[in-house]
């Protein structure tokens, strides 16, 4: 096999702009540097570049799952509708997943999971619980209908993702499956040698309990994350307990009584706090939504949080026992509900369950609105006032909350979410009928998890993380070439010679090399380079070679390193070495 | 990497019954060994096994492309309408092509070739004839919407192929560009180690005029292949020309007087032959076409055959210059042009152009219908009673046809086409305006080639041409694993030791193994192990290892080799390197 390409012969076209569409520098860079090209919205084809990093990163997960006994298979990318019905989600999955009819008038869907095509492909063969663990994977192209899909393959249409099943006897045998794959997947992440975190996240309504995700951290990742500087604590901000330090918490005074007073045209928190001279944090806001206990009719609630906080709509979610985030009310049903148009609402006399976020404990002679326009209310006191349903934690974490486990300052950071792994119980095998028998021949439901990598998405967040103001940075782990090397003199006889020494010996040792052999000045060559981002990068040129000197840079550091032609491959091989390149 | 696995460990569970859908050996062989298994009608889900030896031959086509300087890159599967309305493909391309909408109502359809993507992914950045030529390709999953998937892998609807497109700057260079690429194919299919043909095909409307087919030679084969056991002659039925041998042309004789006679009855070539005592072969027959000339009206012509030829509707296709195959007027209309019913129709008297195949040269006093119900005519002679528009090569060639090159008998024999080579032209670059400039500053247009492998039916067709009636036998270029051992008594320690003293030194020389360390009798190991067909079988059991014997069989000879366990590894070896392997 040919370890090294000529730039001639390959079809890399760089771009000294980024089209308009590109937002985020890693989109821009790939497009730049020519590793993708759209062809539709959210949908891309891969230049050779790309397609390299790709294998490179599917041969670490392919490594990684087989030592752990996963086995690898391929499932289509077109489902019939048939499977998807047994477990309900054919109407549940709402808009993302891309439905069709074929030629024959039956319906079929493009793949953007697999639980239920995977969970019919076990069924019949499992039988025992003798032919038990198993965990079975597949790295496969979806695609999902996204509305808005940007940051090129961040959130494209069709992706690359590896899903991994795994199938149990019960719910111990299932979370030892659990941990395989966790730890499998920081062995993964941390041979790509990205900075990553893993998180607590919400479990939603796929069922199962257990949850991680595995985030890669970049300022413009789309996920917040709330992570503890002193211990080992880390959440998506959706599932994030937000607690009060105890420095910050309410103490109760005694009750006053309530009166009324105008608030003519105050309509927000801040224009209110702002009239009142006092801050945001001290008052109180209450929020409509409905509560989803009635599939055809509003059955309104009010939620109450302090005027600085924000909802958590996945805690409320959760709290209500919805599949769905909860709906907040028209300002037409506000005002409907409460007599006065949204700005003016408040818990008093309401016929609605009123829930209070946590961080309102020992809140007394509240500020809250009156329900009639332009008027609030003081010295409002719950359960003297108005009746509590319940008090519970509602509102978004946010820095300076302390740690659920130690009680330290938390700290917000973002992460694109790369990875998840998810105990799924029997979320899809109960309603598919995957069974097997037990020990006693008695027929049992098997338990499943389901572990996801963002393949495409993890290519693009490395460079999302891994880049300067010149381009790319690729992590020796999957880049597509180790060596990018600029011949300033392609035609002259000595330079050719030289390259051909200096690559044999790293062909050898499975060093790839790109060799940027078009007739180009060396300022567009270094440029270029700098763009594509391989880790190394040396230059042979005439003027070089006549004082028996060769340049090699490395492009993370930038550090050059000069020495004569004799001694460089040894120099690259030990480099790689260093790098954690181990052929 | 590991190379070896255990059956416990791996998914895979063998059948003894074939499923009823299963019509080809090859197909119920997969089926059977949990190679693949249907999600739904045309569309499966690639069990390890057969995911392996996929790999295997991707491996062998990556290999032998990217050596010739071919570069892969990895297209979408959901293309855009609008690249497809460039080349009016949208409409043209019929039922296959599986078009639906996303959930913004733009249209798109799954890719079934990849033409207009590749066009336009090239077209931007080909600017100089200094670019060119380019080979691209990708090895790619697909989509044809067939109205009756068969034959498993063989005529799926989702489907694995390998597309090459080729970009040049002229005609010359795409011809060198298609001799290259017929060159890789040919060291493909050498490396699998399939009997396979080379043959001339249909150019179709695709556009270009110059085409091979690559046929996997099988019984099964859907292709019907003339070929000549002299010389290199090799075409599809669909084209290859019908030349009778000399000794069977017609020699003309003095035209008698035509007269009509009665026929009561007699609708069939058979009966008439059979009533007039006379041979098929020298009756003629008449079939009436709509010769397409008019979208909007029938223009019926006839075709005159000799009585036991068959018409070949693609050869008929390409004299008219029509894209799709003429339809056959219906017997309603046959009598409306002609004043009979089929099976008393003839050339006299019809106001319709009448064309002749070549094989009635020479004929004279036919015997063909008098266009009147149940009566013929005798003596009929062309361009006396009637007139031929053109005589040129009509019919369906036949085995005892002579070879166009060098007048041999020529052959049939049937194959599955696996591999397509194809000169394009400018049929895709012309409308889709992909151009360059040429040395003069001119712009011209790309010249192209396509180039495809049907890469999950190839693996299926080598098991169609490979395998016996205990099941498949594995070319070891892509048998997923080369060894199959069956281990006997797979708890016993000293066979454990033996299995590791005989692993260890395969596994260095990456020779992969399947350990079948099932609790099973010994029947059914074998049996199993005849049905998955590794290339070697190897034994370990305790009573041979008791007699310090240890049995190899070899699965395509089913020769079985005797010897001590400290030679087996050594004697692998050397079998494996003289079967082509080399690690």
């Amino acid at each position: 096999m040919k370890k090294h390409v000529k730039w001639s012969q390959s079809f890399v076209y760089t771009l000294r702009e980024a089209p308009a569409d590109a937002e985020i520098t890693s989109h821009q860079l790939l497009i730049r540097g020519g590793f993708i090209k759209k062809t539709a919205p959210g949908i891309y084809t891969y230049g050779h570049l790309a397609l390299k990093a790709l294998r490179k990163f599917e041969d670490i997960i392919r490594d990684e799952l087989d030592s752990r006994g996963c086995v690898e298979i391929l499932m289509p990318m077109v489902h019939p509708k048939s499977l998807w019905e047994e477990t309900d989600r054919w109407d549940k999955m709402g808009d993302g997943l891309l439905k069709f009819k074929n030629r024959n008038d039956h319906e079929f869907c493009l793949g953007a999971t697999h639980e239920e095509v995977i969970t019919d492909y076990v069924r019949n063969d499992i039988k025992s619980y003798r032919d038990l663990p198993k965990t079975l994977y597949q790295i496969q192209d979806k695609y999902r209908d996204e509305i808005r899909p940007r940051f090129g393959l961040m959130r494209g249409r069709e992706f690359f993702m590896k899903d991994a099943y795994t199938f149990d006897a019960d719910k111990d045998s299932a979370l030892e499956s659990y941990e395989r794959l966790y730890s499998a997947y920081q062995a993964i992440f941390d041979r790509v040698g990205l900075k990553y975190r893993i998180v607590q996240a919400d479990a939603g309504q796929i069922g199962g309990s257990q949850t991680h995700e595995f985030q890669v951290l970049a300022e413009s990742g789309e996920d917040h994350l709330m992570v503890c500087p002193k211990c080992d604590f880390a959440a998506n901000v959706e599932i994030s307990p937000a607690i009060l330090p105890d420095n910050k918490k309410f103490k109760a005074e005694a009750a006053a009584p309530m009166e009324e007073f105008a608030t003519p045209g105050l309509r927000t928190i801040a224009d209110l706090a702002k009239s009142l001279k006092t801050e945001e944090k001290d008052l109180v806001k209450t929020l409509f939504y409905d509560s989803g206990k009635d599939e055809k009719n509003i059955t309104p609630i009010a939620v109450l949080l302090r005027g600085s906080d924000e909802l958590n709509p996945i805690k409320l979610k959760n709290y209500l026992g919805l599949s769905q985030e909860p709906a907040l009310l028209s300002d037409g049903m506000v005002e409907e509900y409460t007599g006065a148009k949204p700005g003016s609402c408040g818990p008093v006399g309401l016929k609605m369950p009123v829930i209070m976020d946590s961080a309102l404990e020992g809140k007394t002679n509240m500020i809250v609105g009156a329900n009639k326009d332009d008027l609030h209310l003081r010295n409002v006191n719950p359960e003297r006032d108005f009746k509590v349903e319940e008090m519970t934690d509602l509102r978004r974490a946010e820095p300076g909350d302390s740690c659920p486990k130690c009680q330290s300052e938390i700290q917000s950071i973002r992460g694109i979410e790369v990875g998840h792994v998810f105990y799924l119980g029997q979320t899809y095998s109960k309603p598919m009928k995957a069974t097997y028998l037990d020990k006693n021949g008695k027929e049992q439901t098997l338990e499943m998890g389901c572990y996801g990598i963002g393949v495409s998405r993890t290519i693009q967040s490395a460079i999302e993380q891994c880049h300067d103001k010149d381009g790319m940075i690729w992590p020796v782990s999957i880049a597509p070439y180790h060596l990018h090397l600029c011949m300033l003199d392609p035609e002259d006889e000595k330079a050719q010679k030289v390259l051909s020494e200096i690559v044999e010996p790293l062909e050898k040792a499975n060093v790839e090399i790109f060799v940027d052999d078009r007739k180009e000045r060396p300022g567009v060559k270094f440029k270029d380079a700098d763009l594509l981002g391989f880790p190394l990068r040396l230059v042979i040129g005439k003027r070089g070679l006549d004082n028996n000197e060769i340049e090699l840079v490395e492009r993370n550091s930038k550090q050059a390193h000069k020495m004569p032609p004799s001694e460089v491959s040894s120099f690259i091989l030990s480099w790689m070495e260093k790098n954690g390149f181990n052929g």
